[in-house]
């Protein structure tokens, strides 16, 4: 069928579609936050009926934490399967009176669907669910489908992580679909081809007992906001590279192919400068942006405490300190080694007189790269390019990290592909987030495209 | 008069003074709290009533904000004049729950009084004054003294530094008595040589407009906490000394005679890991400490915060740091040209995509340093000999700070003898801060053996 046949099949269930979705957007399914579980389940409970009548069989599955959502529709049996991964759960919603309609009650304003989650991930995951639908309706399916939508993707998916091993027989398919992504900010078509995995350390440091007057104790007594400061400071050389040894391990520099993909979407100063207020001058200046993005993993401080920081003047030497990191690290590097690769390091750097703990060392996951050559993803760039015949596609290397699908890739043996048609106009995570009906279409005529070939 | 009789004389009027001193400690006055400026008010006009009804012409003088006192009581004109300070102003009482008693009803438990000020700087300033109506009722006084006894002392002293030009000729002096200090550890009598000055800065740094996340971002945005740390690491080099190029300008070494005189008291680092629960490796960790303490400035980071904070991670790429810093100046240096080398330096320093905005610099006052020949301190010593003729005086040359006296030294042309009999186990700034009958007495017997001789 060709993109004008989708078209209708959108337009003449559009009024249904789109109540519907105000309806998912309407639970308060703010995972993090156990006040609202009662939601969490009461939403998972309607994805379960809406798949259930959609001709799955379809279940939620309970766990320690929020439940998630298993659906499966059988297929031709000689044909793989494909496994869609999305997730109900929603940020919190503070400042809540920043929002000009309450979150959770959803409104159109202009052509675009104001609420949390209106895109991250209820809008996204909802298109795909409403594509896959209208391509049963069209008798266009044949391969088994099977959703996974959990509730704890905002907070790190642990509940879903410690199920997978359990589901394995229930999920084994040749590509897993997430869209949970955005396009670059012209809004040109964007295909992920890679995510950096993540690891977050916690470190506090402790001198006295207690701060000491820096007077008396001025020359005397080790100084724990300077023993922090030197330690994190020790952390990059002055050209940005990270300076602890062994740290790039495994790293894999992009081949000739992945350059040329990657930088046929060049990074504008001018126009990080206007997102940004800043200019590009993090990590190693002296290579292009892509490649720092995309290719290399990073390691920053998100967090560094010590000492006074309320009005005025307090002349102390700062007892103690607390050091927050995270790593993003990349396809080819060990998460396992890299992470007590950086927590050897940061014990031997402690001075005298000041002790250090390391308070948290937590493996979220690898990384991941994709073949540009794989066949499947020449699929995607097809109904990508039949969505938006206009514009080119764009192939990037995201420096963002989902790391349950490292984890769903590795246990359904999928490839996965991933897509998305977020953009920075629907500020996620923030107040006021919504999303088009023009990226709800392209995303459902992408599904559609997308399976109708297979 | 030797010691006895002004023991006797101590004894006599000593229920007088005990419920003198507690109707003092009883004005709750917080002097940088404006909810307590009535209170401040009142405990200046009790103690201008006080020092009238002593023999002096005394007033309470109004300033922008809290007055002081200025008594003066005039003797042989012949003779140069004795001119004393100290503060009524006490340190905010929080956390409240932690006192046994409440700060403001002085209670008795065994040989200590236990109230705010009862050391600092009200129970030193009162055996003070009683020692010098001892001294008049004794006919043993015929030197004109003067009193400035201030609102603000621990919040900088702003409104009688303003004020000290105008009151330049009712202050003249040959010396300035000040008894706002301890003893060493031990308890023997400590003699003040000299007290470091201070400068204090803020700083801060601002990257992007907000917070960015550190996958998307990481390896493209400047970090501020990276940054903060770059730039506080770099102000030491290894061996602990401040590497900001002209910090060190204008210290003068100490003299043989110095050096022994401060020798003589060596710091033990299990005394000091008692008391603080580290190590003394601060600093230049290959001097001796009383040099490094007592010769040599420094300068510490009294605060840094970028980023988050709060449990568990939030990962970001902070675009906000906050340094606070103060130098702790010697005798010899230049506040003015000081402050300019490190704001100068400080400047510098921010990395590409950062900027920074240095926020405070303010001089707090210079350093002082007293001869250890002068014919006055010999007068002090054999009055510290006489209170305590079983321990050998102490000789100590200060680290910490007290702004005004150089100011007050400055404009009266006096010599500067600073003793005082508080202890590490007065606990002043903290919660049941308290003094004991023994070290007050001592004070008394101090002051009047030092003027009778006089």
């Amino acid at each position: 069928m060709p993109r004008k046949q989708w078209e209708s099949a959108f337009e003449q269930r559009r009024e249904d579609i789109l109540h519907d979705w105000e309806t998912f957007l309407r639970f308060a399914s703010i995972g993090t936050d156990p006040a609202h579980k009662a939601e969490c389940e009461a939403c998972a409970r309607w994805l379960r009926d809406r798949l259930d009548h959609s001709g799955f069989e379809s279940r939620v599955v309970a766990t320690a934490g929020n439940p998630f959502v298993h659906a499966l529709r059988p297929g031709n049996p000689d044909k793989p399967a494909i496994l869609i991964y999305g997730h109900y759960d929603v940020q919190p919603v503070d400042p809540l009176e920043d929002w000009t309609t309450p979150p959770f009650e959803p409104t159109w304003r202009k052509d675009r669907l104001y609420a949390r989650g209106a895109q991250d991930n209820k809008g996204q995951i909802f298109y795909t669910i409403c594509a896959i639908e209208s391509l049963i309706a069209a008798q266009k399916l044949d391969r088994t489908v099977i959703f996974i939508i959990e509730g704890e993707e905002e907070f790190g998916s642990d509940s879903l992580n410690q199920a997978l091993d359990a589901w394995s027989d229930q999920i084994q398919a040749e590509a897993l679909l997430v869209h949970d992504t955005g396009t670059v900010s012209s809004g040109a078509p964007t295909l992920i081809m890679g995510l950096r995995g993540i690891l977050q350390f916690e470190c506090t440091l402790q001198g006295a007992t207690h701060d000491l007057h820096s007077g008396i104790h001025g020359g005397l007594a080790p100084n724990a906001a300077q023993a922090a400061a030197a330690i994190c400071a020790s952390l990059h050389d002055a050209t940005g590279r990270v300076a602890i040894p062994g740290f790039y391990d495994g790293v894999i520099p992009p081949s000739d192919r992945e350059r040329t993909l990657a930088a046929a979407s060049p990074l504008s100063p001018e126009t990080y400068r206007a997102e940004t207020g800043t200019t590009p001058d993090g990590g190693q200046r002296d290579l292009p942006p892509y490649e720092r993005v995309g290719f290399l993993p990073t390691l920053e401080i998100n967090g560094l405490h010590s000492g006074y920081g309320g009005p005025g003047s307090k002349t102390i030497i700062p007892a103690q300190a607390l050091i927050k990191l995270s790593a993003r690290i990349v396809h080819g590097q060990d998460p396992a080694t890299l992470i007590e690769t950086v927590t050897q390091y940061l014990k031997e750097q402690a001075p005298p007189g000041i002790s250090m703990q390391i308070t948290q060392a937590h493996i979220g996951g690898p990384g991941l790269r994709f073949d540009p050559e794989a066949p499947l993803l020449a699929d995607v760039q097809q109904a990508l390019a039949a969505v938006k015949p206009d514009q080119p596609i764009v192939h990037r290397w995201e420096g963002a990290s989902i790391p349950i699908v490292a984890r769903l890739a590795e246990v359904s043996g999928a490839t996965p592909l991933l897509t998305g048609f977020g953009h920075e106009d629907d500020r996620i995570h923030a107040p006021n987030e919504s999303f088009s009906l023009d990226q709800f279409r392209n995303g459902f005529l992408y599904t559609a495209l997308l399976l109708a070939q297979r």
